[in-house]
């Protein structure tokens, strides 16, 4: 047996900035708009809800942006995160292929998450803020964020996607223990929530209803801000120092990867270990696929609209051109919950819109199968949503396996299941299946979409 | 603020050989015996619970043991493990101490238990053998051993302690998402797990009940074997690694320590990382203290009787000196289950008997309030047996803030609380109170040591 190989990088390869794509862009990216007026928003317009720092990043075209030095500090308990070369998972694939993963579980919330929550919470803290909102599905970005504010010592209020507050007490118990507020949504604490409420009295929420109440929440107070762990430009900035050391760790292994795979919900985790990647494709004119994985239940980027749309369903936050499955869309109650929202990040949406980015659907069944496969080869036991990039990798390593190709795939194995053995514990009692999505409910919400933008 | 800093070796220090500080006893250790013949036991008695490279480990009075190289290439997946500096800590508790905590979370089970798991799963391998069986308290040592036997090939069963199989039906999941079978102990499957049932049919278990099963499983089958996840000489000596490595990560820090301290169940993971320093200690007459900690519900170390006494409790294991509550002892059910132990490490009750490592005990909430402080500041939320160390240090590094002196003080983080959410529930809930044993159970079980010996 030859064994799997760690590629870890000194702390002097901690990257100093992050990348951004909106510099290398092939064509610009439709303006975001103010929901009322409908014209493109300014800074000021962001600047109840978000810190003045953050804004000038999620508009900012620069290509390189500087990561400040306390943020780095605390990067450093954890990064640079390994990559490993799966060679236990090659031999029980009997693949070709060679399969690499970088590893963000290493993070103490078990994540790539922090990756944002750390620079959010410090710009939120450099500027006065004392209280952050916040929403969560998995609970992945919640406890992260979670952990942000014992760093830099600021009340968190995270509003629980109400399928996952059911599903996993333990993320929740974890948030409150390192001091945050945890509050199932929908909730009686917002108009937003009440009246998802009054209309769906079992509404098991959503990331688009969660979002809706902590911008709520944020706006009334102004010592409050409000933070996302997705979607937005400067959070798929942050998650760049996944693949600007994955680039480093690629020469360390003396091979680059033929294809990059990361899963999606609101994209963050794949663009961090994408886009330095595709920058070095666009330059340099490489055939290097890119590979984004959602859920068949959840499927964004692959039956969705490209349009105009609201980031949440009680349509407070601006209008952002994105795949979109209509934002009254309310997905079903699959364990992957980190994947469960209705957008997409607008720079995937346009590089996906542009084909420099391959979207692909799996179901829930065989990404919990692919999971367990890698976890008997690997030793490390994916979450949920990780499973699906697992799902990809496997699945293109068959692939050469049949045709005798020996490609390079690398994936972003974003965090670990220790908080979702519930649901491998359903997954081997026979208790899951391939959940899918309600057609009509679906067509209403994409019909549903704001015209007139 | 300055921040918590890490101290990472590289992968070229990861030692190639254990400490075996049977080569540096000041006085001998008192045989191992026999249980009928109550006569010294020989390697041939051991042959049908352990594989015979493990048997030489158990009597080896060499002082470096070499690390094989399938074991070097399995622990570099997360090896060497870091160190850090708590600053965050040290300014939380406004103390002059430096606060040092090597991690032992970072392995894929979570804890220091793989150090020990990796090897003897390897050595069971070369010699034939096709299935181990074991014990587990938290579920700590099992899921290791479920891990290793994953890397090896090997299939495992694993008696789990009932009060834990209860706590903690996710350390279970894994073990079982794993491949491991996982048993509440004491169950029906065998002889002496019948035996107690009749007896006492609520019994929570056990890890001496725990043991006479998974022995008892081992003997019946010619192509299985037995293995511990702390108490005996090699397992101790496996966990030299995490001592040898911070012995180079405190020169990394420029400093060295006055104190060491562990928590202490079986004794593994504080001989792991106290070993090699009292080797330096007795070596170059340094003054370092070692403290080994244990809960007040189960006071093997500072209440118990120094004498020879079964390792189990249907008295299926040889007969060892050391500290021992009396093998019928049965602890409450506190948290930390992985600290349910009536005796302790032959080697660590001797060095306490000769005053070279000085024992303390903690209650449970104390521990837990101890965690959660510093999960606070570090970002890291310890195992509930961990938070016992964590208390010593706090507890030690608040009396230098009394006192003004500037102490360096290491312990061993030796696993994080990803799967004891459940306790840090019940403790916020207010739920936990500090359990008592009972006096006249212990009295009985102390007065139930088998004489003549």
């Amino acid at each position: 047996m030859s064994d799997s190989v760690k590629y870890l990088l000194d702390e002097e390869h901690l990257p100093k900035f992050w990348y951004n794509i909106n510099a290398d862009l092939p064509e610009p990216m439709a303006p975001v708009l103010h929901p009322g007026t409908k014209t493109p928003i300014t800074p000021d317009d962001l600047a109840p809800i978000f810190p003045r720092a953050v804004i000038e990043q999620e508009m900012s075209t620069e290509r390189e942006v500087e990561i400040p030095k306390p943020v780095r500090d605390v990067y450093r308990q954890w990064r640079p995160s390994p990559m490993f070369r799966a060679r236990r998972l090659e031999q029980a694939l009997d693949t070709p292929a060679r399969i690499y993963y970088k590893y963000e579980g290493v993070s103490p919330a078990g994540s790539h998450k922090p990756n944002t929550a750390i620079p959010q919470a410090f710009y939120n803290k450099i500027e006065g803020v004392k209280r952050i909102t916040t929403e969560t599905g998995a609970g992945q970005w919640g406890s992260s964020l979670a952990l942000a504010g014992t760093f830099f010592d600021l009340e968190i209020v995270v509003f629980m996607v109400k399928v996952s507050f059911n599903h996993k007490p333990y993320r929740r118990a974890y948030m409150e223990t390192l001091g945050a507020e945890c509050i199932a949504s929908p909730s009686d604490r917002t108009q937003s929530g009440r009246a998802i409420l009054a209309e769906h009295p079992d509404s098991t929420g959503s990331l688009g209803i969660a979002i809706s109440e902590a911008v709520e929440l944020a706006v009334q107070r102004d010592d409050t801000r409000y933070a996302l762990g997705s979607v937005l430009n400067h959070v798929l900035l942050h998650q760049t120092v996944t693949g600007l050391e994955s680039i480093e760790q690629m020469q360390m292994a003396d091979d680059y990867p033929d294809m990059v795979i990361g899963c999606t919900g609101g994209g963050s985790n794949f663009a961090g270990i994408a886009f330095p990647f595709l920058h070095q494709a666009m330059r340099d004119d490489l055939k290097t696929e890119f590979i984004a994985v959602e859920p068949s239940a959840c499927p964004t980027l692959t039956k969705g609209a490209f349009a105009y749309d609201f980031g949440d369903t009680a349509h407070l936050t601006p209008l952002v051109k994105m795949y979109t499955l209509g934002s009254t869309f309310v997905p079903p109650g699959f364990h992957a919950g980190g994947l469960r929202y209705h957008g997409m990040a607008p720079q995937i949406s346009h590089l996906a819109k542009l084909g420099l980015i391959k979207p692909r659907s799996y179901n829930q069944l065989e990404c919990f199968d692919a999971g367990i496969r890698f976890a008997k080869a690997e030793g490390i036991l994916p979450a949920p949503e990780a499973n699906h990039a697992v799902r990809a990798a496997i699945h293109e390593a068959e692939k050469c396996r049949e045709s005798g190709e020996s490609k390079a795939i690398l994936f972003n194995l974003c965090g670990h299941g220790h908080f979702d053995m519930q649901a491998y514990m359903d997954y081997k009692d026979g208790k899951l299946d391939d959940l899918s999505y309600d057609e009509g409910e679906m067509a209403m919400a994409l019909a549903g979409l704001p015209g007139g933008c």
